[in-house]
This record gives structure tokens, C-alpha cells and sequence, in this order.
């Protein structure tokens, strides 16, 4: 069977009453290009790793992160509904085409970009698979919004031997007038180098609500935190699977082409929390949900898309995957600590 | 500074006395050029993804091994020093040219091949990072003969959002008559895909005796293994970092490119070995022996490249990386057992 054109894809799924007209036909495929040109530059980065040692590779690190950081703005450029931008590395909201003010050239579909051009700084070198982080919100800002509403994609470039792509898209408050039933889907695209096209081959990406593998991030925390070490013997003691690429893409990815999973990344008062709420836990949260999965906080149990953004450098903790695998690792990591 | 060119760095390391030219002139060349091959068929291999379940998937993946194994097979042809091989996909000593038979058209140089075509097939439906293993022996056969004299080269084609390799060679026994001294090197070049000329980008990959990583393979073992779980426990307790992808090519890449580390693939009584000694265990054996590392049987505690490889299909458990933090393992996970 051949895989379905992106295009068509997103047509059977979104409104047809054109009020996500701009994000099918110019922000979802602008951006998607941006992640083959960042797969494209990280591929030929050999030609500035100078020879020698982890220093002078640290300073081609920076280079390929400021490279896709710009690769993805000027991919903004081309979308005047992507209003205001973010990102890791400039963790800022600005306006994105500051010259057209006019309220005759606003478009009618507005929305905020939050991205991390280039996720798995930590596995980079040794030429692991690693990803861009795209979270998009409607409206000017992605501050002080519901997540669980105001979040309507979230895109995850999977950059590996091959280049793919994850998409979860949610569309609870579409247009009243429209008849369409509010959208919740999570699907995997794959790019054809040879003709720069992207096709999606997993239509619907779904975790099943149990799982035998898990990737327990942040492990040292377990030396101070028995929650957490007992948690990790008990998976050990049932036989699960450990997969744990210390990149978040890689490893949500490998939970939903596996169909389940379990990533634990706890907080304890030894170890603060380290992953960015706009930039990592929001599009995560939002893509595990999609797929069926749960993402909540490992403090005390909520869920991550429960909590609205406050600023862009808020950071916290992440328990997410297969719903009841979830439930019960939280469940364990809540109760011990009582 | 620019990386230095794949010929010139091979010709600096080994003999000058004509003993190698076969190896530097064709064999090493012509393999690399089939991993940047198997790169590219890999990138391109959505076009075969059925749309779908894990299933069809499955079936793509086969693909995926046979295509790389042709590619392999097909790069032999052009090299006549290549005289025998074997793969894990057809584990069968064969001669590579049935016809050259005549002892007038046998070369100088002879080498037998063993290769993994495509290491890490638990991963690679994640995109994650996965790899070529290629193990290069000296005279017509890789079997009864001391690993440590008789493979003289181990290649680890590296899949991933690069296409880079990791080389080690070893030639003790160069001809009498050479001034050169004996050779034992680890280096890491990258594939430059514009002009599909590869480059050395890290000359000299070296193992630090301690390591603050680990790689601990078939972790289920643990819950049965009090002295695997014990281990575990320590590190966890000393805080190392986690890095486990599942992968040998990638884990064992990880710890050349950070400059230390411990994988350990133990081996017990409800878990039997798994890895392959001539397409998994030799080369691996070698490539960390030239960093500098260790890599021994965790059974015995035995130098993996010590004991000769008997049949094609003999397998092994493996424990490798930093020498002190291999020895510390391996003492830890002997003593308890006895």
C-alpha cells in the first residue's frame, strides 16, 4: 500500500470550513520543510567538526544548534499566521513580521510558535538519533493559555537515519458553525529525500495502556530517592524492557511506534526539575495525549496540560505514556514519599 | 582545521613495505563505501513502509537487511583480496570469487569478511541509530584462529543523523622485514554526503581507565541475578549517567565518542548469551582493545579475543569499556556468584 500524501492526510481530519485553512496549506508544511533542511544541515556538519578533541566539537554542537534555530525562523518568514515566536535558545516571545501591524493584514488563523531547534545536545557527538521540538498555540502568546485548549499542534522531527515526523494535532474549539467533530489524532510522517516530500506511514500512532519497557531519566536520582529506586527493581523484577536514549524525541518516539511505554523524569528535592514546560513538557504531554497516553506532573500527580504557562523558562518534571503504566508509577512515586 | 583525508591517515599508520596496499588501496575503501550505500537505502526505505501495523513494518525491515546485505556482497566483488565471507544473515564461510581459483591469480593479500549488515533491528522502526558491523581477518578463514593476531581490522558503520564509522586496525604480525612498528589504532571518520568522500574527523578515540557512564544490556536479568542487580545499584548510588539504546553499534560508539564507558551484556543461568562472537563480540572486542579498553567474557572474566571462534554461530556474553571500570564489573559479578 503506498502512503498518504501529508495534504490529504490533514484535509480528512481538519475543518473543512477554512478556519484551519492556513495551518494545512502553510504553517504544518513550512515547518515540516524546516525540519528536512535542519535534518539536512546536521547531516553535512561533518564539514565543520574541526579534528580533535570534545572542546572543539562543543563549539560545532553550538553551530549546528544556531544553524537550525535560523533554518526554522526563515521558515517562519513564509507564514504570516505564525504571529509570535519562541524558542530554547532565544526563550523570548517576539513578533515574527513586525512590519505588517495592520489590523487589514492580520490573518484570520493567528498562531504562536514555541520550538527547540535541536533536542540531544548530550548525544549529538556520538551520532544518535536526536529531534526539533515544534509546539504551536492559537493566538499571539502562549503564556497564561490553557495548554489543553490553546495548544493545537505539536510537530516532532525525528532525526535519525531516516528523517520523520511526528504530528499530534487537537482542535477541541473549532468554529462553532462547523459540523466537524473536534480532532484528537497523533500520526508519523516520513521524508522522501528524493523528492523532499513527506508521507505519512503510521496514520494513527496508539498507545496501548499498559507497558514492558520503560526509560527511567535522571537514574542517579534513585541513589537518594527510594520511591524512585524501587520503582526501577520492580520493573527490573517483572522483566521490562529498558530503552533509554537520553533524548526526549528518541525516546517518546520509540514508546509510540512501540505502541506503549513508560519515561520517568522525576523531581526530588535533591534534583530540580530540568525539562522545559513550553519547549519540551507541553508539545510531549500533547503528543502522548493525542496518541492516548497520559503526561502528568511526578510531583504530585496532575496533569502537565492542566497547568497554563506562566513564563518561558519555567521548567518542571514528566511521568508520560501508557495510561495506567502512568498512573501507577506516579502512584508509587507519590505514596513512598508520604 | 580541515579533517584529514581518509588515504593519507591510513598511509601514516600502516606499513609502507606493500604488505597492506590491498587494504588500504581497496578493501577499507571499498567497505566504507558500502556503508555510505547501506545509509542511503536506509534513508530512503519509507518508500517501502506499508501503511499501518507493526506487521508490515516487520516486513519492510527484512527488506531493509537483505538490501544492505546485497550492497555488502556487491562491494566484495570489486575487492579480490576479499577471498572468503560470512554475514549473520547467511552465517556460512563461502569463497567471495568461486572462478579466481588458479594460484596465479590468487593475491598477496588475502582477508575474510564477517559482517552484521544491519545491527539494531529491535530500533530502527524508532528511527533510532543503528549500524554496520564489519569484521576483517587475515588469510582465508576467520575460524580456529587467534582473534587477537588473526582479525586485523573491525569497521562499525554508524547510521544516523550522520553517516560516520568508527575503524580499528591492528597488524602485529606486519612483515618481519618492515622497520614499522606494530599498529593498534581507533579512529572516527564521517561521510561527507556531497561529495561521498570520507574524512577522518576524530584521529585517535581513547578510553579513559574509569568511567562515570553505563550500558546495561538485558537488564531483566537483574531481577533474577542478585550480582547484576547489585552493580546496578552501586552505579546508580555513585550517580553515573545511563545510556543504554539497544544498540551494540550505537552504545559502544557513545562510549568512544565521550571517551569512556561500561557495557555490560551479562550471562547467566536463566539468561543464556546472545551476541555473536564473529559479528558482534570480535570486532566490538577489538575497536574497544584499540581505544585502549577492555573486553571480556563475563562468564570468566577471559579476554574475549583470546579464545578462538570455532563456528560461525557461537555465541557470547560481553562486558567492555573503560579498563578499570571492566575489571571493577567483572570482579563484582564474579565474586557474588561464587
Amino acid at each position: 500500500m503506498d502512503a498518504i500524501p501529508l495534504d490529504t492526510h490533514l484535509r480528512s481530519l481538519l475543518p473543512q470550513d477554512g478556519t484551519r485553512d492556513a495551518l494545512i496549506t502553510s504553517v504544518i508544511p513550512r515547518l515540516l520543510q524546516s525540519i528536512a533542511a535542519v535534518a539536512d544541515a546536521l547531516r553535512q556538519s561533518h564539514n565543520v567538526i574541526a579534528v580533535g578533541t570534545a572542546n572543539t566539537f562543543g563549539d560545532h554542537q553550538l553551530n549546528v544548534d544556531v544553524t537550525a534555530e535560523n533554518l526554522i525562523r526563515n521558515a517562519m518568514l513564509d507564514c504570516p499566521s505564525i504571529v509570535t515566536a519562541s524558542s530554547e535558545e532565544d526563550p523570548v516571545e517576539r513578533r515574527v513580521h513586525p512590519h505588517s501591524s495592520s489590523p487589514s493584514s492580520s490573518p484570520t488563523e493567528q498562531y504562536t510558535l514555541a520550538f527547540d531547534p535541536l533536542d540531544g545536545s548530550s548525544i549529538i557527538s556520538a551520532n544518535w538519533t536526536v529531534g526539533t521540538i515544534f509546539s504551536l498555540w492559537d493566538g499571539p502568546s502562549a503564556l497564561n493559555q490553557p495548554p489543553s485548549t490553546a495548544q493545537t499542534a505539536a510537530i516532532l522531527g525525528v532525526l535519525g537515519p531516516r528523517t520523520t515526523a511526528i504530528i499530534a494535532l487537537r482542535t477541541p474549539n473549532c468554529s462553532p458553525s462547523s459540523s466537524q467533530e473536534p480532532v484528537q489524532t497523533c500520526f508519523e510522517l516520513s521524508l522522501d529525500p528524493a523528492t523532499a516530500t513527506w508521507h505519512v506511514t503510521r496514520p494513527n500512532l496508539s498507545l496501548a495502556p499498559r507497558s514492558t519497557y520503560f526509560s527511567p531519566a535522571n537514574l542517579r536520582v534513585a541513589g537518594e530517592d527510594h520511591a524512585y529506586m524501587s520503582l526501577l527493581t520492580e520493573y527490573i523484577a517483572r522483566r521490562y524492557s529498558l530503552r533509554y536514549a537520553g533524548g526526549l524525541v528518541p525516546d517518546i518516539v520509540h514508546m509510540l511506534v512501540q505502541g506503549q511505554g513508560l519515561y520517568v523524569n522525576p523531581v526530588t528535592a535533591q534534583s530540580r526539575a530540568k525539562l522545559r514546560r513550553l519547549y519540551e513538557l507541553c508539545p510531549m504531554a500533547m503528543v502522548v495525549e493525542c496518541a492516548g497516553g497520559m503526561a502528568v506532573d511526578p510531583v504530585d500527580g496532575s496533569r502537565v496540560l492542566e497547568k497554563e504557562v506562566g513564563h518561558c523558562g519555567e521548567k518542571g518534571g514528566l511521568v508520560c505514556g501508557s495510561a495506567t503504566a502512568v498512573e501507577e508509577a506516579v502512584g508509587r512515586l507519590l505514596e513512598k514519599r508520604d
